[in-house]
């Protein structure tokens, strides 16, 4: 492992970490903050996914977390949202390739050399932090945004007793029907839909469910609105009886103003959770 | 007026506005945020001033400034750090030109056609915003970071009445003795260094002092410390009794991590202010 920067944050450390990844067959970066609690034993962890275009740094410039994080004595994991480097597969388009790993292990070339992001999220890289850092891996919870918060509901309904909580900021919630998902999952996974329904949360809510509360928050003037289709979520929670709080946040669109501005709600609702047993 | 960009952000608006600047003879850009209370009424006014590289929208997504602001019903000005554009002279190190105004009025070539900082930021932006927005102008506060935390001090000090308080993070204290003003000064003002001292927030402090209120905060592993020359400000603080509160802040370093650790007590300080009469 390699330390790229370690800042002095609210009374805690911001690192900048990189680590030879075997699932991604590549060298991966991650921001991990710890608060100061961490000095005298594991603390809880929150993951926080990021959207299309993002590396491990945007959340973590921008998002504002880290005070809400050191209030509550909880670290806060940053992956990146793709393999990355010369070797790498990528193209033109912003929303394919590099950047835009949508949390799924790809089946179909050019991508499956390296895009295995599912595999790096759910495996390789929780067991990295446990096995360096100072976490408690029986409390973690997750939230993301927009392509990060679908693939923070899709790991936690796919992982079941992994994370006590859930949200997301904007999530994609029906990539399987959405341009934001038809085109990536056809890419990564090949042109069998059935294939792709373990990877939309609106989906997965209809048949498995959270074993734990949701909270998901998204802009009424969110410009990707269409793409993102927050109504297959709500349906889905209706229907099967899920705890969870929606919220349509008056006047708020998909940028990071809207992340930050209800970032404190959200760590809030991990750290009931977290504490809460 | 050109509007950029308008976000809801925390109840309220953070835009980003480019308008025609006479001193400085070309466009200039701003951010301003709003808090929700602006809708009613003018609002007091808190300006960041930025330092070094930035342009308006480094502190505006990386300090956190905005949560506090709206929590106090405070506006925020995040001015541009110099005159911008093709027809701007510029240099090639990052320290001089466009990015490094310094926050003073040039009379040398090529810099006086364009870098009129001070009066833009003394008196044509002050008066713009006023025109513009529900500011009210009769309450103002200011800090900055680094060379912005020189910006602040200086203009504090120099407009008597204008400021209710000051603030700065890590700001560069006795830029005549530095290598982080020596340059530029004789750059902008020429080599005589009578000239310089109205630009000098240490010989500031010494010989005018501040009417109301100062705090500063330095990490003690800011990574420029001997740049900025803490030790001229804190002796010139010490001389003449100013009101002041000077901090060192362990083991934090010249970053926005730094800056928004301590962002929530800089507002609190100048609401205090602000709201005090």
């Amino acid at each position: 492992m390699e330390i790229i920067s370690e800042n002095a944050c609210f009374g805690g450390t911001q690192g900048v970490y990189k680590h030879a990844s075997e699932s991604c067959h590549c060298d991966m970066t991650f921001g991990l903050f710890l608060p100061a609690e961490a000095k005298d034993g594991p603390v809880p962890v929150l993951w926080y996914l990021s959207g299309l275009t993002c590396t491990h740094e945007n959340a973590m410039v921008k998002a504002g977390a880290q005070a809400w994080a050191a209030e509550q004595g909880i670290a806060l994991v940053f992956p990146d949202t793709s393999p990355r480097g010369e070797g790498v597969a990528d193209d033109e388009a912003y929303d394919l390739g590099q950047g835009a790993g949508f949390y799924v292990n790809a089946t179909q070339a050019p991508w499956a050399a390296h895009f295995q992001m599912w595999d790096y999220m759910a495996e390789e890289l929780p067991e990295f932090l446990g096995n360096n850092f100072p976490l408690d891996m029986e409390r973690q919870a997750i939230t993301g945004h927009s392509m990060g918060g679908h693939g923070a509901l899709t790991l936690a309904m796919s992982l079941p007793g992994r994370f006590k909580s859930v949200s997301a900021f904007a999530p994609i919630c029906n990539p399987t029907a959405s341009d934001w998902g038809r085109k990536q999952l056809t890419a990564y996974l090949g042109a069998d839909e059935g294939l792709w329904a373990a990877h939309d949360a609106s989906l997965l809510m209809r048949n498995t469910g959270f074993d734990g509360p949701v909270l998901v928050d998204t802009g009424t003037e969110d410009q990707f609105l269409d793409l993102l289709r927050p109504e297959t979520l709500a349906a889905a929670v209706s229907e099967r009886r899920q705890e969870a709080t929606l919220r349509l946040q008056k006047g708020y669109d998909h940028s990071y103003f809207f992340v930050s501005t209800f970032m404190e709600d959200h760590i809030s609702f991990h750290a009931d959770a977290l504490y809460g047993e």
